[in-house]
């Protein structure tokens, strides 16, 4: 467990959530453990999806995968335990709603996943939903619960999630060269991701909050290189 | 997901949670969620622990296994999904309280593989503790939770869940011919299964509901032969 999160990586999920919650007056110290229950979402993914029967990828970030480095039994139970460590650490909370945002993304995800290995799901964007969009959201929506922001005031919040989900997704598939840049190439790809910052930061010009360090995180993921 | 759920087996944890809920007078229905997630997870381990990095046991309960059915991708996610679909049951409750049972189980009994797998825990009672009790333990702890008994009278309660999963461990080494019975032989292992039958009933001697119920299911499981 400890392995598969120290590889690094961009923490780009804790880190939204923490800019979220800093943005809405929220100490950083009350958002860590959810903070890091959807790092360890993110991670238990990664380390299922290297799995040989589904990605059968043997590196991730420049280091062995997790079951090439300690077999697969091993990385199937560490998987397991680090979605589950993640609930634990998301019901630290009093309010069930962290974990809530939490169930419904890992459940999204799961099922992306799956529509992606059989090949149940041509609709690129469904499946950039499922597979990325739904714990960006969460990660916003972590943030929200914590900072008690009513649902009627969600809305732009949300939307700000999806939109950042979208850019995150396309600028993946830029540097990957797979995904939407198949279709549209990498300059359509890159244009489409300018569009989602665009609406990003419209949905920020409607919430009551100082915005600046999040507009700062949505722009540096449409310039990020790696 | 629904494969691994409709095979059948015992139904033993939702029983006991249900069980323990009508002796403290919680109607079933309100029950419901907290059992079929109990249940949830006891699948997401069989899932799991059938793959071939683990116990690669191509057969459960007279069917060919989730991935032998479905291929080892499918059954990961399927495994996965029966886990935070666990969760999201739990979830449903107004308090976190369910959910932190599973939580807490979830981990034990992942460690309890983890250890058993890579050999790392010679201790056989330790090894039970963590693979079967921590769950049985969960299916009490989530009835407690939903009834709102208070922790100082839970005590009598979550033994009798020790004794019960120890119960059903013991039995089980016996019908499996292993376990405790290669160090105890067959007669010396029900001795311990009818002495953790009478530690259990002295717990229900404590509490003040109508166990009657839970004496059957008890002296069922010492008497099961499947």
């Amino acid at each position: 467990m400890r392995y598969a999160l120290a590889g690094g990586g961009k923490r780009i999920r804790p880190v939204l959530c923490l800019a979220v919650g800093d943005a809405l007056g929220v100490e950083p110290v009350e958002l860590l453990p959810a903070a890091a229950a959807l790092e360890l979402v993110h991670s238990f993914s990664l380390v299922h999806d290297d799995l040989p029967a589904l990605d059968d990828d043997a590196v991730r970030r420049g280091q062995p995968s997790a079951h090439v480095r300690f077999g697969e039994a091993t990385a199937i139970l560490a998987g397991d335990a680090l979605l589950a460590e993640a609930y634990r650490l998301a019901l630290s909370y009093g309010s069930p709603d962290v974990a809530r945002e939490l169930a419904r993304s890992t459940l999204a995800m799961i099922g992306g996943q799956y529509l992606d290995v059989t090949g149940g799901e041509p609709d690129l964007e469904a499946l950039d939903r499922l597979k990325t969009g739904a714990l960006f959201g969460a990660c916003i929506g972590c943030a929200l619960a914590v900072a008690g922001v009513p649902s009627d005031e969600q809305a732009p919040w949300r939307q700000f999630g999806g939109e950042i989900g979208l850019l995150f997704q396309l600028v993946d598939d830029v540097l990957d060269e797979d995904g939407h840049v198949l279709t549209l190439g990498v300059n359509g790809t890159r244009r489409l991701a300018e569009h989602a910052l665009r609406r990003a930061d419209d949905c920020l010009d409607r919430v009551a909050a100082d915005t600046s360090v999040l507009r700062d995180i949505a722009g540096g993921l449409l310039e990020r290189t790696s």
